[in-house]
């Protein structure tokens, strides 16, 4: 079992405050913005005299909200295709147990979302790397590249779109590749939908239940902690048409009872938000993501391609090695006491050696903190021993 | 993967209401005594503006309230041994996925709480059961039981004390003879507590923490949920005072981020509740378990024996299948338009054929209610086809 990238360096960082320094976190996808008044309300208005166990499923108006919302994305899924699970985390847990047998795979493009691999591991599933590369803005790779790594064992494929962590967004020329992957070969198509909201090109989105032909093969993760800033919640949902794998992901959600009940009512009302806030949202992001992006490709050796959605990028550093600066930034370094933490790239990778000089990056604070955290960054290349620029 | 035999029955359950039929839960262990007031009151004043991510392993606010919490039953264990986790449910997972390799073996004495064995399949290990007879109370079996399953593979035994299905709450010496079990055979110790607050034999509750010299081995799993009636929070915590398997529990509890926030606010308050509270419950359920113990051995064929702690009794019923009773009970049957859910103990074991006319029935109604649940079962059991009594 790896350790999770994005958290390991916490103690460091927990150090570096306790000595007073003030730390920029971008190595965590935990927005700043603010959740949902009626969220807040929601939780504030409880009047229930017994916290008791929901549903194993979850409670069933919090899936007709979210019927109801997918409908508005023309992903026209039922009541009865949802179940709700603690945060998109179980979703995909629950999905690789139920889907996939020991020693089955399933092809990833990478970098991914790390814990991916954490959760194939608990399912006893193999996770097949397919290299997305940085020079290329981490467009999915060939339909040939795919089909190389099929064997017998293949059961499905894992997509995270908008993608986390380079921030790509897949256009519908390659969605249609993937379509084509999974009819062809029938296989399982895990797509993590989870930053839906946050798409920068304009065009539609495109969602793997868009796909047609392939409706029983599509099995959604999807999960409320991104687009309503509430990752606290723990609320997500796994959303398939193929009965066969509901009924074992019921299984799953039977042993552990059920999902968290003050979650799932916050997560209710948050369904019921007006449209102004998640616009909001969208247009805070897009400003920081063009600030952060120019800023970063100002600093000399620096490259981020410019991510499309979501609102995280992987950007490529100056360094022999992105896990021992980023560990350097926390222990040995600080401008005007400030020092910041980012995501060693190196823990997306599944094959060993790659991301090697790459971190990834999130932009979830405000651009005056970006701005700052940029300086930082600056400051540090000038002056960090395993800086490549002055060999 | 088994089904869950708490909630299999669930449809058949809807359909008996939906048919507008009083139906008594006694299948599922949901407190109907009220969640603290200072829990709810917790939640209420909730004054964040951000439902953020909380620390993989809980809020630490709360691991010490916990910590202070085990030191009343001298528990001795530091703020560092306590990680939070999303119901006791997730504790016993990760402990069986930190602990065991696939392959590797636990021992538990069943009947035993039903999902520890989905928890062990999704870690690939293998339950060998040795049974605890009914008409021996299901006191724990001799030493000489657990040595023949003892196998190079034998990674640890599993125990719930006070037990859920049974009730059943170990005496001194029966700890100490796991004791020297584990001691012997340098063994895990998976010691469910999460029934600790109900204990009614008066003497002083014993924890796996007491037990001298096997320190390192007990891994201690506890929940909020039934002390203090939040079965819906899913705030439980493992606790142990091994580092190693401490570390290995993280990398779990990284991958699926954290605990869910509110509840653990909701929990630190609880566990700031007076003692007035958990006596009220402690009251209640003993002289709920005194009127259904003493009605069940009324009627005609049942036979239970007295259980000494948690809120559940396993009762033994002339029928020929309690499965297909309990069934039978739901779809089938109705008493002036009630009738009842009890969950079939064949499901708490694991050797096959075994508690075939048993059931697990947990004391959370009020008595009026539970006597009109005797009422019943009493009426049920003279009309059942698969009645034994008049063969």
């Amino acid at each position: 079992m790896p350790d999770s990238p994005i958290r390991k360096l916490v103690p460091l960082s927990d150090r570096a405050k306790a000595m007073g320094r003030k730390v920029y976190h971008l190595n965590i996808g935990q927005p700043d913005l603010p959740t949902p008044q009626r969220a807040l309300d929601a939780i504030r208005n409880i009047d229930r005299k017994i916290l008791e166990y929901s549903p194993s499923e979850g409670i069933l108006s919090l899936r007709q909200k979210l019927a109801e919302y997918y409908h508005k994305y023309s992903i026209y899924v039922d009541v009865d295709d949802i179940i709700v699970t603690a945060g998109g985390s179980e979703a995909v847990t629950f999905a690789f147990m139920s889907c996939l047998d020991p020693g089955d795979e399933i092809i990833v493009p990478e970098p991914a979302y790390a814990n991916y691999e954490a959760f194939a591991i608990v399912a006893g599933a193999v996770i097949k790397s397919i290299p997305a590369k940085i020079e290329e803005g981490f467009a999915l790779p060939p339909f040939e590249e795919f089909e190389k790594l099929i064997t017998p064992k293949t059961k499905g494929i894992m997509i995270c779109n908008p993608n986390n962590p380079t921030g790509y967004l897949y256009t519908q020329e390659e969605m249609k590749k993937i379509r084509d992957l999974v009819k062809k070969y029938d296989l399982y198509l895990f797509s993590d939908e989870v930053y839906r909201e946050f798409c920068y090109t304009g065009a539609p989105y495109i969602s793997a239940f868009h796909l047609e032909g392939i409706e029983q093969n599509v099995i959604l993760i999807d999960s409320v902690s991104k687009r309503y800033s509430e990752c606290g919640l723990r609320i997500g949902a796994l959303i398939t048409k193929n009965k066969a794998v509901r009924k074992n992901v019921m299984k799953f959600c039977q042993a552990r009872l059920s999902p968290p009940l003050i979650g799932q009512i916050a997560a209710e009302a948050s369904l019921e938000q007006t449209e102004e806030y998640l616009l909001n949202s969208y247009n805070e992001y897009v400003s920081r993501r063009n600030f952060l992006i120019d800023g970063l490709n100002r600093i000399h050796g620096v490259y981020s391609p410019i991510p499309m959605g979501a609102f995280y990028t992987v950007a490529q550093l100056p360094v022999d090695d992105a896990d021992e600066f980023c560990s350097w930034l926390l222990s040995d370094f600080e401008y005007e006491n400030q020092t910041i933490f980012m995501a060693p790239a190196s823990g997306f990778y599944t094959t060993p050696g790659q991301g090697k000089d790459q971190v990834r990056i999130a932009y979830v604070l405000n651009k005056t903190d970006l701005g700052k955290a940029l300086k930082v960054l600056e400051e540090a290349l000038k002056v960090y021993p395993g800086s490549t620029l002055r060999r």
